[in-house]
């Protein structure tokens, strides 16, 4: 835990000890074997394992879109995996379930709705999922029982820009990617509601049936937020549901600086939005919210099973929602969400999100001020390279559109200074000054 | 950590301090407020949670197809809690790719594979998703871009006593759960290969495609096994997908005297297999297992995001395993599983598997014996819900066919004893003495 825990955050630490897949191999004894290690062969193994493993809560990691150690909701994390619940009937996680309810209650309210109801899942794009087949149940409830043979062509809405996993889901859920029309965007990233419009009349004068528009609020490539008020407007007039995948950006709503970012997302049907991403719950803590309160989630997902959602309890089975859910054994996710909030407060939450977003700014201030880091040339993966085999920093690029491969920046933790921004510039200057 | 590890496992201690809900909610501070809370108070906070929550690993657990707490799983899982790695990228999960592999590895190999693929997923019921869109795939690999619409009607063969999953499954994949077959069982619970054979050619007839016909070894409430070898049979005459949801009895394989249980398993195309339930990993710990080697969940799965999975990377991009799974961050849910393997040794997990199954066999023997233990009266909820207000024992009901609700008991942990299976026989005599 010391290794872990203190020597990870620790800038004069590496962020990785780089080792090829072979050559880790060689130096890990991966192996299963008939008989047990001795306790302290496994303890030499528990270090090998954390001594190449990339520590993701080292100041300078800043690859993904989650980053950073919240301690509070670590030890919540001990605290679940020693008691190792599973979420579905009240009688075996009372506490959970209460806490998921007052999580979800307070994170509805975030969003602006009057009620709701909601349900954690393991990952953004699992809540996508869920989001799209409680549309399409609301278009026509019958797929449920008859599937999707002998409908037309249902088809959905998009931005150019969203995350990967509505593909995944199109193809998943039988509706194939084909369906899935994305939506041109702005040059910042962000759908237009008016080509969003044209797509729709496009695809009814074929003959496909529109039944969702999804909007990204926080896309994962460029960080943009797709304008909810005008595409729900769209989405009234055609009578569609709307999806707002805010998996990254949602948490932007703790913070009445930044909230205005999400203008409109009270217009939404739904609402997937991961607080393990900038609110540092830990991987994984992901809900969907749905303003549907006529308990459209079980209606949808429930199959009954009699040995588990037995009616003739003796509480209140209103309580056992596991039946809202694709899972059967499932993770008490909220919780670790839940012990932040209580200790730091929604203020707390609220400065954290505005730290990470006043770093971000200034990194982009300094940007601007240094010679050679408009990157013309394909260098990134390159300087990425180096970077890996180094262990000073890890910072994720991609291409996109006409650009070349590119570093993206991600800041969340709070352990993240302005020290670290300036580091993140001289390094990649570093790496790639002889290129 | 004393509270929840050691006191919980004490039998003098409650397996549950039960509230109904609503006084549960006056006893806990649920609510999340603007400023945070002292550590004092968070303290206490965290000792209510454990207080009103079940012990799941208290030796009387015996309400889910899970229970104890192995502590070499406990220890690797909190070192992924602390590390907080998401198992998408080489880069990022070096290790923890590594070991899944290792570990996926030597399931195949007790499944009697030459070789194999998998993945491990939040949950069985999402391994059976996995595998009945794997089928779908293979049966038609265009559905996935162009979905099921103007397909003929998919239709899918399991037994009567399977999971609710399927079910599940067969309604979010678009399939419909009016096509899923329930295949017929035997006085014992195990599907009927003729019966299977017949429901098939009825399906052809009737103009719907079959593809897949799922085998359940370890069925939820009567814990039997289908009879695999035959099916398989069935299965290659139709030139159907075979899946076996072996997620509660997949563990037997590790056993040489109990293996046979699932003789045929090697004909399966595909297995579910959960080392949480009778394994002790710790929720969640599920792996889906694949034998075709020809890449089909990458073909099947892969949405090729270009900010993950770079193709212009310095390093074998082939253990960037993230492109099978519908998820897009997952945990490292192999881990745990490989370190208590690591520990024991299978001849470790084998003893395991044994000692549970001697002990079953012992209570049944035991239930012969006693008078007033062949129950023809409705009185399980009435005993269950005595059993719960006292915290005494936990143990799952429900009914089945032309039977009444009766008690379901599971056997899993090794720090159950016979003492427990003769306190269970006494406490439900004393429970029901009056009724």
């Amino acid at each position: 835990m010391e290794q872990v825990v203190s020597k990870a955050t620790d800038i004069s630490e590496k962020v990785c000890e780089w080792r090829p897949p072979e050559q880790l191999k060689q130096l890990l004894d991966l192996e299963l074997r008939d008989t047990g290690e001795p306790h302290h062969r496994l303890l030499e193994l528990c270090q090998d394992v954390i001594r190449y493993s990339v520590k993701t809560n080292h100041p300078r990691f800043f690859n993904q879109l989650y980053a950073g150690l919240d301690y509070y909701s670590l030890v919540a994390r001990f605290m679940t995996e020693a008691l190792n619940p599973s979420v579905y009937t009240y009688e075996v996680s009372p506490v959970f379930l209460l806490v998921e309810e007052a999580v979800l209650k307070k994170m509805i309210e975030f969003i602006g709705w009057k009620e709701g109801d909601g349900i954690f899942n393991p990952g953004g794009s699992v809540s996508n999922m869920y989001a799209m087949n409680l549309a399409r149940y609301k278009y026509c409830p019958d797929i449920k029982e008859k599937g999707l043979s002998g409908l037309p062509r249902l088809i959905l809405f998009t931005s150019a820009e969203c995350h990967y996993s509505m593909k995944k889901a199109a193809s998943f859920l039988g509706i194939g990617t084909e369906n899935v029309c994305f939506v041109e965007t702005d040059g910042r990233g962000k759908m237009m509601p008016e080509e969003l419009e044209r797509q729709i009349w496009q695809a009814r004068k074929e003959g496909a049936a529109p039944f969702l528009v999804c909007a990204t609020s926080g896309t994962t490539v460029l960080g943009a937020f797709d304008p909810l008020d005008e595409i729900a407007d769209v989405c009234e007039r055609h009578g569609l549901w709307l999806h707002v995948d805010a998996s990254w950006g949602g948490s932007a709503l703790m913070s009445r600086k930044y909230r205005r970012l999400l203008h409109g997302i009270h217009r939404a049907d739904s609402v997937a939005w991961n607080p393990h991403k900038m609110l540092m719950a830990g991987i994984q803590c992901c809900a969907l919210l749905v303003k549907d309160k006529s308990d459209i989630l079980k209606k949808c997902y429930s199959a009954k099973a009699s040995y588990l959602f037995q009616q003739d309890k003796f509480y209140d089975v209103s309580y056992d929602t596991g039946d809202k859910s694709i899972q059967c054994s499932r993770r008490p996710d909220a919780f670790k969400f839940w012990m932040t909030w209580k200790a730091l407060g929604t203020v707390g939450l609220e400065e954290r999100v505005n730290r990470a977003l006043a770093l971000s700014r200034y990194l982009v201030e300094e940007i601007k001020k240094r010679e050679g880091f408009k990157l013309l040339m394909e260098v990134a993966p390159a300087i990425k390279e180096r970077m890996m085999k180094k262990g000073s920093l890890m910072l994720g690029y991609q291409p996109h559109r006409g650009k070349v491969n590119f570093f993206r920046q991600v800041v969340i933790s709070p352990q993240v200074s302005r020290e670290d921004m300036d580091f993140l510039l001289d390094e990649i200057d570093l790496l790639g000054r002889d290129m």
